[in-house]
């Protein structure tokens, strides 16, 4: 009864290693799949790829629309989508990544520090769960196996 | 062939007000439908409805779950969703409404500043069609009727 | 911009009734559909369409058809569901209503009275809102217009 | 050929046992998920991972969310749903379970004492199969192998 | 709140205008759809249209594709779906669009004889509702206007 | 790449062993799911789990709710459906499960007759492929593997 | 029972005005929908729209984004898709459109010259059905009202 | 973590080996599934299994309602589709494949030359991402494992 985890949020911090340091200890049987999480890789594989772009506004198209490929493919297969939130970047991809992922009617773990909470209430309200750190997260997914 | 048009996005100007008008202006068979656009009436209308509840975030919960409740019901109905993004705020619920709208494969149209491109690149190269001002996508609304 | 709500929820008082008259006194353009609410012809409607059946099992079982018949048809129509709980009977058949509308993204508006909190602890998760009294139902019926 | 099957209903007496070892004394080939069945950490878990809540009501809620992440995440995943009502709870929640299975095109067998066909009229109308023992039940998951 | 409901079921009787003429009888707000009922144009409409076939599987093929359309763009818009079995003929069609209709959750009334019950179990028991005469499907439509 | 096939159809004779030795003599990597194929078995199971009914209907009515429990849990889990007829039963459950199956795009091969190529005509415009023989229908197996 | 339709195709012809006037002559209650027909329109709207575009591919991805925009709505609320090829150009776009029609389920009429069977073969096995002139399509249409 | 990808595109050349060639070279965890490539074998196919047909035509269709059944099974369960055009064929049936597992939400990548950048400017902006050669798309392939 392996379960697949998509982690979806921000690259600038190692919150995922965290995640996964933790899940691992406990010996949950998961597995995760996350985004490309080396920032300049993310933001350099559409000229990587594709070659130069005239513009950075297409610079940053093509490099979204290979990393949009990666989040839809294992977002598919994932059975739970945690999504995280930190204080400092706008990370609008997240909530739009959140958006999609309960649409599609994948159960939802938000986390974002209590001063976040203003500012994402609706995602909060429509989120099957929201807590404040990672580990409550990993005691919810813990609480699967019970 | 009237189209339903909601318009998601920030609640601080009247950006609202102006597709509407110029939509008017152009004669253009649309209804716009939107979430409550008076900024205190929408932080406030859960404790309005509900009581006075424990504590902010609480305050919050309640708020948004009838806010939400109101962008569901006319997104379900909404032909095209128009996402709009300005300068000044985090507006996760309008990434979040998107994310939903183009996973339910409701055409959108997001309008953002071109210096959010960087931040915004997901969701722009998900979106339908990305322009920069409110003129740009009165033009695409009145291209439907040509 | 009408939009059609169904009442589902139990038949032995005349909540519906309620619903009703304050929404068109406040002249909301809301159109109500419901089950059947004379309670005996909603247990006899299957021996009365179908002839007499072999046992009471049976008897409830032809009614019931019918009825989900009519429940079905006409919550597909609706926008808005409003599942309501008395403290009085169990009506499990709104509770699995309630259900089937959420797995459908129907927008949910769930009325119980506080003293229910713990048994509907579940379903008020996971309805859009929940709320204690038609008068506060209604409000958020008025705010879809505002 | 292995079938993975969710129990949904009451966790106050151990039926999910007796299914279990009566599928493992014949060697079906099924693995079973279920919510929690410790009751009263089903319904602390909420303040056990998030903290004290400000009320009851919240503290349900909170429970509430995890529990029903559990349940759509193994739910899900299942090719059959299995719901029990006994006679002496309410279990709305189990209702909008199999509501909710129904909803998704999940084969649901329905167990109810023969006491409850009344009440339990439109959902046993509506599942798959009722039956009204554990070993009723039994005997049709063998049958899948026959 | 009018109704559309499509008439499947064969094509040999006048079946279908009894239905029609005492729903009118009842001033039922419903409007009927149905396939071809004239049973040499439904059989040669392939040829007509798209001229002669090099055999009769062909013929019947040509003709098939475009009554198949005829069904599927107006069971798309029924609300409801009444499917009859007479005696006489096969009328696997019949069947087929009923298994169509339920799986695209078209509530469906079976009309057939009680003489036909075993070979239509499955079907029936598919069903929202199973009746014997056409009257007590004019019944469960009148009902659902109390 | 192995693949599941559902073989619905007639339970009178013994076509699915047929196609099973075939497909076996030929090495595919094929599992085969299919109904209760004991005729005897299949009308009584109703009565052998739920006890006596008071008519043949209802006795009839509780045996398919079981079969198509079946019927529902193996096709939702095929990635190809066989639909056999044969030139001696009605066989309008096997119709029906055709038209569901096409509702559900599975890919569907029907087997039938030249004699009964008029009656069927419409399902066999539907179904992704007519064959005649099953010999014909292992080819089309065996071809998914060149 | 006005029926839309929405006529997907090359547009360096003018079919759809054929087809629209022999409806207007039969006094079919249809209404059409249709890409932009204006091709020089087509390819500059992008342009048009958004400004000077750094070479020919991103000037043809903006005017396709609108376009797809304008596709997009209009085929979601057709009820039926016809689908024209001629012999000069390769009209890729009118196969993709075609394909995603029938993975939506809406009933598709292709029409193509003799000469391009082969090279249209899957999608004419795909569509509901295939004719070769434009008369043939208007028959099809008038007989959903016969 | 392995990945199913769909090969969808012409049969012409040798496209495929390369790209499953390549993907080894790389010890990337995929497996690739796709239609028949034998060119005479997939024409040939429907009257190899069903017999003559009466003209080009009726070979054509029937060969297709095969290769149909074998696209739609290998489709169903790819993770990916790859799309690729050359130059030289029409392969409107790569079109339509492309616009069905778009419809689908298959993430797709589209490999064509830049020459055709003009009529593949829908498609192009419409799949996941558009590159131009073969060893661009095992870069993005090899990227999700990153």
């Amino acid at each position: 009864m392996e379960l697949m985890v998509y982690l979806a949020g921000e690259i600038h911090n190692d919150w995922r290693s965290e995640v996964i340091e933790k899940a691992e200890h406990r010996a949950l049987p998961l597995t995760f799949v996350s985004p490309q999480t080396n920032h300049d890789r993310s933001d350099a594989i559409g000229e990587v790829i594709l070659g130069e772009q005239p513009n950075p506004i297409y610079r940053d198209d093509t490099a979204s629309s290979i990393n949009n490929l990666r989040t839809e493919v294992w977002m598919n297969k994932a059975d739970i989508v945690i999504a995280f939130f930190g204080e400092q970047y706008k990370q609008w991809n997240t909530a739009m990544d959140a958006g999609a992922a309960i649409s599609k009617n994948k159960p939802t773990i938000l986390i974002r520090p209590q001063s976040l909470h203003h500012p994402l209430k609706e995602l909060s309200n429509k989120a099957t769960v929201t807590v404040e750190t990672i580990d409550q997260a990993i005691e919810i997914l813990a609480y699967m196996y019970e």
